[in-house]
């Protein structure tokens, strides 16, 4: 391992120690702290034009480098918020204390996404240190709102469309098979993610004295979410799979081929047996299947020992996973009118969104994906596959919908790297290789530009 | 309001300022110190033996005096152990920084039970500095284990039974329907307290990964919890309802005539609409009919925000209020018997045993009834009525069954006394007609012994 990598790896520990917690808001200073330290970064590897862009809640981090005429310009999206770390007393060390183990830096946002923007950023910082300039022009994007939605990216893109004018969008936020494998993602699940309140009697009550008279607002919010899957794991909306598109055999067929097998996923899940809808795999259930979670309940007594109460309300987080054609805000309509239909009169039901995003698929046929395969090649000594994802990344949708901009899907993360729960990590094998193939994919477009 | 009633008014302040919460661990130093002081009064009004007895969890505080020959036993039973206080925002005022507005004493425990108890304290108070003697031979035991489901008195008790030997007990830990009304109990429920959790895989995944794939245990408890009751408010555990005891007609017409209304127990409860078992009016559902309440549920993610995971587990606090002849060891295999058959195979289901009681039906023909109806007619110049009540204290069956002592249940509370909920509070009213009361019930306790 060089020095300048070793280094790299204490520079990752930095960024990973902010708190970049950007649903929770006592963490909202640490979210701009982080976007500052990440925009001074940006400054001193040589990028230009460094602007940390407040938002309503969160600021974006934008720079770029300009000066290759006659080369593409390639956007580069990443962010640097994170997802809330708890339950805390299952990490092996402090989320936000870094540590080094058998090859892997753990810490909340190691790999989702500090460590993957990271990769872009120690490539660009490759080209000016050694090259003194990118072989391209950059424009770099980075947010602190992708776990919450994205919802001032958004407005900020819509405001600013000239800024983000490029031939193409890189995105590293997601995952490989294996550190072997490399993969192009080309299939993302959209997300629509909610708060339900169920609300009975206006204080919690004696259960002794009320037990058997009042409606049980939990009781209630249990049957609401009991109500929500049929017996083979379907969900049981009215008209929730209207929209799903059919995949075609020949996907099904190459999915198959090349997609993480079932039991390994089982394996990664930690759970022991599988669940889910009847009629497709496993691969399949967590990719090109809408899906339905609850994230979170919560009502009445959380302390020890017993507390005789009927509580006076209860709620609940629950988030979809959509896929294409499906529409948040229409699936968000047949969630409320099937709430509705069925929630008892003694209670009032409330519905708030949190975020909602797009499905989305890429087109694999782009100079970009060539490209990215070529980088994974050179870097990985392997050719990449193609694989459908079960994640979300709403910019992804905005970059191609409103901007009609390529996107690539190029990740680095690990399937066991415990993206969202206890002791994230991100292998730095992956890592290194990562830095490697940013530095061969900006080669090769501007060689693939030279060429034409 | 003479100085001396002033005075009690401002001990009872200093009684409630005690955060005597049994069932949470963090206060078990109060409930030990709320213990100490509360023997130290009882030796400072002219009690003997004295006695803070340590328990495996929380002390009993016993006194006796026993010089009066000739004269019956009167065992007090009261607990100065209270319930948990959040959710804490809803308080008008600190919990255990009590204040007296508009004729009421608000605090935890104000009425349930430090209020109650104390009458019976101040009695002998009185009848120590006016009399120095009470009229009839005193035992007191107060516990600080009732609303965890008395562990360490049925232990102590089975152990101790010399020292309890008595004529008849009064106990002071329930309702009348109003200032005007006194009423003397005559039927309890019995009580099951459990918590159930439910566990998935090993720790929390990201739900767009692994969504739709893993069988989410937040769905889990939800259908348990869903399965609970029937469309008619049934509680359909099959077996719940075999030794559920009819009650006669006539006995439901007395109820019908003297409870509670319908309307005002419904208006007490602070909900807009009933719910419950059909074919039963409100008031025998909440009194003569078994009823379970979710008390509490947690699992997932509970800050701010989204946060797209699967969690490993998910529990919930289930509690039972029982009736004659329904036993709780029973129920309990009913209840676990129900669950395993229900749960699917992906997640574990474990069940633990929080509190126990059974369900007691006390006779209204001894001679303890009789002092109480004339005490309750000399304070508050108004002839008891008898009420069922929904509520459970584990001692009264341990009484009667172990020791085959008389028990007389002599209530002080207001149904709008808020009791288990933010803003529990003691009418002062009430306070002082229960000190009365129990003045006059002893008196008529010596005064029917010399008849006799």
């Amino acid at each position: 391992m060089s020095n300048k990598f070793r280094f790299f790896v204490s520079e990752l520990g930095a960024f990973v120690n902010f708190p970049s917690i950007s649903a929770q808001p006592q963490h909202r200073e640490d979210v701009k702290n982080c976007a500052i330290w990440l925009g001074r970064q940006l400054l001193k590897i040589g990028l230009e034009h460094v602007n940390v862009i407040p938002t309503r809640k969160h600021p974006l981090v934008y720079a770029d480098w300009l000066h290759a005429p006659g080369k593409p310009t390639l956007l580069i999206y990443g962010h640097y918020d994170v997802q809330p770390v708890d339950p805390l007393n299952e990490w092996i060390a402090p989320p936000f204390n870094p540590i080094v183990r058998e090859g892997f830096i753990y810490g909340r946002g190691a790999s989702d996404d500090k460590g993957q923007l990271f990769t872009h950023v120690k490539a660009l910082e490759y080209y000016f240190s050694i090259h003194r300039r990118p072989p391209i022009n950059i424009k770099c994007l980075f947010e602190g709102e992708e776990e919450i939605g994205s919802p001032g990216l958004e407005e900020w893109m819509s405001a600013n469309h000239l800024n983000l004018k490029a031939d193409g969008a890189v995105v590293s936020d997601m995952r490989i098979p294996s550190t072997e494998q490399p993969a192009i993602t080309y299939s993302l699940r959209g997300m629509l993610a909610m708060e339900i309140t169920a609300t009975g009697q206006k204080q919690d009550i004696h259960s002794g004295t009320f037990g058997g008279v009042v409606y049980n607002p939990i009781h209630g919010l249990c049957e609401i979410i009991a109500s929500l899957h049929d017996e083979d794991g379907r969900i049981s909306i009215p008209g929730f799979y209207d929209s799903v598109l059919d995949r075609s055999p020949k996907e099904r067929k190459y999915m198959k081929a090349v997609g993480q097998k079932d039991a390994d996923i089982l394996h990664d899940s930690g759970a022991a047996l599988p669940w889910g809808e009847k009629g497709f795999s496993v691969y399949e259930r967590s990719t090109i299947r809408p899906s339905l979670s609850v994230n979170g309940i919560k009502g009445g007594y959380q302390g020890d020992g017993p507390k005789a109460i009927v509580p006076s309300s209860a709620s609940a987080k629950i988030s979809f996973r959509l896929v294409p054609e499906q529409n948040p805000k229409h699936i968000e309509q047949l969630f409320r009118n099937h709430v509705h239909a069925i929630a008892p009169e003694q209670i009032q039901v409330s519905i708030k969104i949190l975020a909602g995003a797009k499905p989305v698929v890429v087109s694999l046929t782009n100079p970009f994906v060539q490209a990215a395969a070529y980088a994974y090649r050179q870097a990985f000594g392997q050719q990449p596959i193609f694989l459908a994802s079960g994640g979300t990344i709403p910019i992804v949708n905005l970059i191609q919908e409103q901007f009609n901009i390529p996107v690539v899907l190029m990740g680095f993360a690990l399937p066991t790297d415990n993206m969202h729960g206890p002791n994230e990590r991100f292998s730095l094998a992956n890592f290194y290789r990562g830095i490697l193939t940013s530095i061969y994919f900006m080669h090769d477009l501007a060689e693939a530009s030279s060429n034409s």
